[in-house]
């Protein structure tokens, strides 16, 4: 019976998915274009490497338009599993502030991103380190060394400045930027984004996320374990290995201090676990919460009520729009991660609907 | 459509809740009695009033039958959310040990409750402040003053005694101890639990909870966002107030040190999430785990990750054990929570299976 | 010659005692009465029991004269060393808010402090618990056990009643209240206070001290360390043993934020360190700072400064006053700690200035 | 009389020191070589740019001689104020562990210091980040900018390289490696170092500490107050701008887990107390603590009291190494910072001995 309960759900939502094309349902309003950057002044740039063993990139989060080195944001930031080599997190807990926009990449390149980010501040501050303090860049990364050949540092200076040269509004989805090398559930992972509208306060949270983290049989897509179903169709399938990561970050316009931003960010924590996610011992599951008003007059935290909510319901949302807006990917030693889309459309075809 | 989606996957679910009498989906093992006392050496004992305005009581945890002063075990504690009153958090994460029984009851008996706990150790250790340290009592705390005139602060020493005293390998659950005036994502909530075994380290997690958290728009069974199906049923239901909590209390048999526990700990936090939970802002959301090895040789942390699934997924289960054990109970200012069982039962009606 | 050094050193110490009654050097201007209540509208009180084996008591500090539970005041915590038992760090992190007076005491009565403040916000907010959230006390304590029969638990809801109700601007420091039992590198420790003028931000911090900490030989008075010169001459005192404690409560009228509150508070553990204190094992040192502006607008970080130079300084201090202020106690099992003027004055004439 | 108390105290000092040539007055019996690589198997190495505006360099700690990734140390790390830059302490604060040598530099070489510890822990281990995890670089950093053109980013992976090639048990300290160009209270600061054996746990604890922090009105030496006196002596002193830091690495053969290491590391606190520091806003100063037992038996908290005393007292004097072994140094837009041995003789000729 169970089998067959289980059976009964997955056509369920198999169905809907042919349907209408989403495997989503939200529990609160989506913002206008349901990303990030529905936050207003918030741009997002990608610059990918998609070329044979090498399958990686560098994706950057701006967070305002102006000098944030003079002008730092309230920011927070919450380590849900600390598998993982971020840099910046060490200020922000102590002082609450964003002083550089967000380079996400892969784990072997936070040097290099370190490096950019810290290169990018001098320009706009030529007194930074001198008769001004040094800047605290904010770099968090996950390992595609599945599908990109990690060692080869492929990710440089020029690259990533690349990546914050060309950020804008509108910015693409899936296997792109820091996305384009990294698996996500036993599938082809990466970019990834959803937004809120928080009527209590009439605010916005916007969400991305670098998605490469669980394994094919937690996978739980709107609260249907789908992973067991999935697992037989992709008998050659390489489990993930246990060395993912979550990267979650949030935009909002509501005048929200540092510690505010914290609860905020922890709530990543709910929207992962609704996917099956238990945050794995391997996994450096990081979520960073800034918001656009420099001088905030926080609300009361009985205020933030609708805001956590947002926050796990567009985590959430934002890995399941990676997972369906991921192309398929083969790179290093001939590693190959498949699209939920294409797992969907096989299983949907096996389901018999 | 995206409402014929959402009915459908409600008859299912109700469906299977009329054949089969359960809502779980587990996705691991359980253990032999699928409760926390599972766990080799734990204990667990009630003591409820239940008398008009008076609906409360305190619940026990036993870790081991030794003198836990003198034979302390590891512990590590979580804290989701700190809208909570907690006392014994600030010595275990310095030490990472257990020195005591658990106490869980309301949030104004704490003082009674750390109280009985340090007279309890002193019994046993007549130098205890003297020529040994003072005893570090670990109490946890729920807000029941819906269903409870918790400011009758009708729980005393002997009350607290009792439950230590009367604690035993078999336990109720539910409207019992300090479940008793508990409500749960607007209906009644308290004492549930759940277990799992891991073959990874061949150990045993249990987990015991008191769930008094959740607002009903968000209750969420087996992934099916059944909150808004239940509403309109309740016309008159006084939405969950901005104080709940809920416990996760954590035992296993796997040799781990404090470190290892806190890792163990915070997966409840994703359980939690699956359950349509965001770790709400007036929500006091802490989880603790312990070890019964009083001595571990704690094995490398990549052998946790069956324990982390489990913890997450026996979170989820523990809850929904708590949801469907609990009586209704009705209380202070005649105040009413009803009980899952008849709602899915009022529901199954309606929705014409 | 280091014996010669040390020798010399010791000299001009004791003969600046002896003219000028004073070890201090403060580094920074005093407040008008180098007291905690040099911040408007802090006001402190204490209840002492001081009969044969009993000695011991309640200090409780009242932040404003205002409702706390609905008007709560920006508060941090460091915990520097967490053998402790405090009751209300858990909420203060998460909330970044104090909601009720500080109580002091000894630590097997941190249960009946808790419940004190709990009924003592119930009868000015009849709705706490019900319609209202509950409150969070928070309640410090220290482990008198050598002086005072601790496993007697005489501190009742009566005696810490009368210190909330007798608290004023004046108030007496040494041996009384919280301070009675308390030892204090061996010697009679207690309650010390001390203030400092921060012309950046022309702000007033206070500090006040529950002193139970050290060990004899680390003893180090304005940088002298005087600890060996002084063991000889008390050969029959029982070593401090392994279970002090300091507690640090500071107010400052600058308009700061939680965050920023943690950041002064943490300075506590420089100043301990100039008596030579390392944080012992067994000491819970725990600090906690509040501002009694209730909605403030939070100064940037580095016009802090002078307030965390602020508040190593005047934390020294305010040991250093406890120790002098404290008058000798004996108590429970025939114990007796001495003075440390008493010692001076021996050593004075010992060394033969 | 506080004048000529203070003059009085200041001769003592500086006569001791013309006759000594010390300053220090440690607390607890220095190991061997009072140097971190008393501690078996832990090496150091330097290297040094020193050309006009380059005032930098980068010191490199082994832990041990094996492979680190494959072979991790316990470790703890303790943010006392985090106006820091640090890669690899989220990692370390989850998994305990030490995975690769720890490099010091500038705040803006930490990158390159990142990819110099990646690629050298790929040249050991050629899965790593294929079939093995990625690997988390251990990189502290301070601000050098005053005498180093720090914008220049001079070091490069080369230079990094061969600090950690020519590391060995001896090694020089003061104005070399990472701390060519730091300055610590207004003078030149640097690298130090000092050890101590703790008979209790028959274990020894090094020390190293990158010296960069603190106002030259603030210095403390052996508990008198000399900054003032100094400042006179030194009109066109710049003040040490707002931007230091100090880095202190602990090692110790006894047998510690990571908590037990946070906690030595913690104590550093109470030595850069004993010195005048106040742990400054804009001062990074960090501690991390390492066991070269790879898989300890961890003694009982209570065995760590001598550790803990150690950790403090080490601390403090491995400052005054570094004040006293830099040479001066001039170097970016001509700033210069005077060694402490110059200007101690300077007041010594003036206080007239």
């Amino acid at each position: 019976m169970n089998e067959d309960y289980q059976q009964a759900r997955l056509r369920l939502l198999l169905q809907r998915w042919q349907q209408q094309g989403t495997l989503a349902m939200p529990r609160y309003a989506t913002g206008p274009g349901n990303r990030l950057s529905d936050v207003a002044g918030v741009k997002v740039g990608h610059s990918t490497l998609a070329d044979g063993d090498i399958q990686t990139g560098v994706t950057a989060i701006l967070p305002s338009g102006g000098n944030l080195f003079t002008h730092p944001l309230p920011c927070g930031v919450a380590v849900l599993n600390g598998f993982a080599k971020p840099a910046g997190l060490v200020q922000i807990a102590e002082l609450g502030r964003l002083q550089t926009p967000i380079l996400l990449g892969n784990t072997l390149s936070v040097g290099t991103l370190f490096t950019t980010l810290a290169r990018h501040a001098i320009e706009h501050n030529p007194e930074l380190g001198r008769t001004l303090p040094t800047v605290n860049p904010l770099v968090l990364e996950c390992n595609d060394g599945w599908l990109n050949n990690i060692q080869a540092m492929a990710v440089t200076e020029a690259l990533a400045r690349q990546a914050l040269d060309h950020a804008g509004q509108d910015f693409a989805r899936g296997s792109v930027g820091a996305g384009r090398g990294m698996s996500c559930f036993g599938l082809k992972g990466g970019i990834g984004t959803a937004s809120r509208f928080c009527p209590q306060l009439q605010a916005t949270l916007g969400v991305l996320v670098l998605a490469n983290f669980g394994t094919l049989s937690s996978l739980t897509l709107d609260g249907v374990q789908v992973g067991p179903a999935i697992e037989p169709l992709l008998p050659g399938l390489a489990p993930q290995v246990d060395a993912g990561s979550v990267i979650i970050v949030m935009a909002t316009d509501a005048p929200l201090d540092s510690r505010q931003l914290v609860r905020i960010a922890k709530r990543a924590g709910a929207g992962l676990g609704r996917l099956g996610s238990y945050w794995g011992h391997g996994s450096g599951d990081i979520a960073a919460a800034f918001s656009t008003c420099q001088q905030p007059d926080p609300p009361e935290d009985s205020l933030l009520e609708s805001l956590l909510a947002a926050a796990a319901d567009a985590t959430e949302h934002a890995v399941l729009d990676a997972l369906l807006t991921a192309e398929p990917v083969s790179g290093f030693r001939g590693h190959y991660r498949p699209s939920l889309r294409q797992v969907l459309d096989r299983l949907a075809a096996n389901v018999n609907l």
